[in-house]
């Protein structure tokens, strides 16, 4: 609506805000044309052109000689978003690994290094310097494929506001500045990433990120994303928005009681979800090493697997049905450690938000409970934060950072 | 943003944007000038004036002949909403009352009516024939005032959509067509409310948006909302406005299972919120009559009422510090029967909210916990919402529909 008050946008402004829609119309449809995009933007064909020919200049775009007929408009050279030159770097912290991935500007992940830690009860600066230690050798992997950081995404387990960890409980750390650690640390082993605009949040509202990016939600925008980790991490989203709370630190759930006098939470609390349904209390009370020896044993039909199992879906659903109850979503994402797991967990699960969720808020329809997808996580996530920059100002990363 | 595909508004929409802006303008301001008018929208002397002229021939504004001296600008005529002409039907319909109200222009409620009854499985067409009844007298005292509804707005117990209500567990009623059987029971007895527009929503909503028209929240516009009635009503306001939820039934904090084997409640489940502080569990385990009278057990010491409240807070604790977890609100606000027991519930409240909401989402600063304002309720929401549509487009409202 035209507001009297508002500013008549300058020239340059419009211009670079076009930049933007352009790349990320591309972006969207992955390979189109000069004249599927003006058709789709609704600008005319000599604009869409120049602003084409400044995003190919500037390294954004490439094109390709084929053509092809579109369903709509005369054929014309493919338009594709550049795999080389501004990427995502995508770091993941957890309690127990480190995942980096460097994504590019066709949503590829292109780099990804891995590494198990137990991060539990150790030095925060020391587990951010070695974090920025996988990154840095990713950034060298991915130099050689001609790709170059526009910004980091750290993904950080616990409560995360201005750049800082505020609270951690099963990493033990308070008020850790992770994002000024990490870019002191990067910046000692790779100079040229000083000054690499960083962002950071819980890793849970990544991996969510990542699936609304990445995953196949098809028209799902509105749903409760869970990870099982060492802890259960949540997000919210709505109509294809986190849901951040007023400080940031929205969707605990992993601390939700599903029993008020159940054993003792690293938060302080009693009976938490985590203490049920996180990998942890999981692999204890199943008796097993990890999540594929846990998969074997439920797989042979062990007994004390398959009752740890049942008793951690049985919780799940107890806390899934208050979140239900005070956030009608339309699905349940479960992510981490639980799409592996979600055979022996789903019957004890949906019995509990069948008896406890109000009956007009949850019907047991086909995908309103479902594993995300395989290719999502929380590293890819905090990469796709960096994109989203750069789609949205293409002109602000012009010049890359040199990683 | 200026954005290329977007149309450009014609002139008699900008008109009508711009009359919606001065009436907000003059209604935010209780009583201004048509120069601070100017000063705040951004518009010239005489466009303001021209608007101006425009609603005080429609009725939406009057001027005083009186003149002041503002901070700002030169003296000039002092103009107010009118308190005569559109004004919001605001309809609550609960378990054990219904509340009627006419709240004009300006904000003040000007006819109200409540009638106690026990709606608890009666016959849903006759619950809203008597609402209709009640309204009927409340239009009747308002016609006498010079007050003609422009709509009205229908606050629920339970799950509401698409005009009906889906599932109420206090009432018993399972889709019953709200609106419909409320409309044509009104313009049986009142003719001229024929197609009068109408709007429903869940009764916790309704008093969440009372409460943000007109109670006194300051700066706050993230909290969740209770309402202590025979059910507990939940709303959640994200920076100033409803969290609906994917199908409009977020929010039912009420159902929330604080104990995974308690009693068994009206929705199926067990150890429901509502089965420990709820009105009628609450007034049962004190053994108190209604709220005054167990105001009065608390304020005479008597042992059964102060521990009933005890379980009462410490259960409102537990369902409060999950929601908290999930949410991470400013604020909890707590209105119905709550503001009226605040005194012997906070204790075992906020015991139960530092010990199990994630200590970074909870501090119990002052005014985090708070109750609602008295002169808000779920009927003047609804109110509003038809203030609202009248203050976004005045001309649509510009012949008032006959009450």
């Amino acid at each position: 609506m035209n507001h009297p008050t508002e500013p008549k946008a300058d020239k340059s402004g419009v211009r670079r805000h076009n930049l933007s829609l352009v790349l990320r119309t591309v972006h969207e449809a992955g390979e189109t044309t000069r004249a599927a995009v003006a058709a789709r933007v609704g600008l005319t064909r000599p604009a869409v052109s120049s602003l084409v020919e400044q995003l190919l200049d500037l390294g954004f775009l490439v094109e390709s000689g084929k053509t092809f007929s579109g369903q709509a408009g005369r054929p014309g050279t493919v338009l594709k978003p550049a795999d080389t030159g501004p990427a995502g770097l995508g770091v993941e912290i957890n309690v127990d690994y480190v995942t980096v991935c460097v994504v590019d500007l066709t949503g590829t992940d292109r780099v990804r290094r891995t590494e198990h830690l137990d991060n539990r009860d150790a030095d925060a600066a020391g587990v951010l310097a070695r974090a920025a230690h996988i990154a840095a050798e990713a950034l060298e992997a991915a130099a050689a494929l001609r790709l170059a950081p526009a910004g980091a995404g750290l993904a950080l387990p616990g409560l995360v506001s201005g750049g800082s960890v505020r609270q951690a409980p099963n990493l033990g750390w308070n008020e850790v500045p992770a994002e000024t650690l990490f870019a002191e640390a990067l910046t000692e082993l790779r100079p040229g990433t000083a000054g690499l605009p960083l962002t950071s949040d819980n890793e849970a509202n990544m991996a969510a990120l990542a699936e609304l990016w990445f995953g196949e939600l098809g028209d799902l925008r509105t749903f409760l994303h869970l990870t099982g980790e060492i802890g259960v991490g949540g997000a919210i989203v709505v109509h294809g928005e986190l849901l951040r709370g007023a400080h940031g630190f929205a969707g605990e759930i992993g601390h939700l009681a599903v029993d008020a006098e159940g054993p003792r939470c690293r938060c302080g609390s009693r009976g938490c979800l985590e203490q049920y349904a996180g990998q942890a209390a999981l692999l204890a009370a199943a008796g097993a090493d990890d999540v594929p020896d846990l998969a074997r044993r439920a797989e042979a039909g062990e007994p004390r697997a398959l009752a740890a199992l049942a008793e951690a879906g049985r919780m799940l659903g107890r806390a899934l049905s208050g979140a239900v109850n005070l956030l009608d979503p339309e699905a349940v994402v479960l992510g981490g450690i639980y799409p592996h797991l979600l055979a022996w967990l789903t019957p004890a699960l949906t019995a509990e938000l069948a008896a406890r969720a109000v009956s007009g808020l949850w019907t047991p329809d086909a995908g309103r409970l479902r594993p995300a997808s395989t290719t999502t996580d929380a590293s890819r996530g905090a990469a796709a934060l960096v994109l989203h920059d750069v789609l949205a100002d293409p002109l602000a990363y012009a010049t890359p950072i040199g990683g």
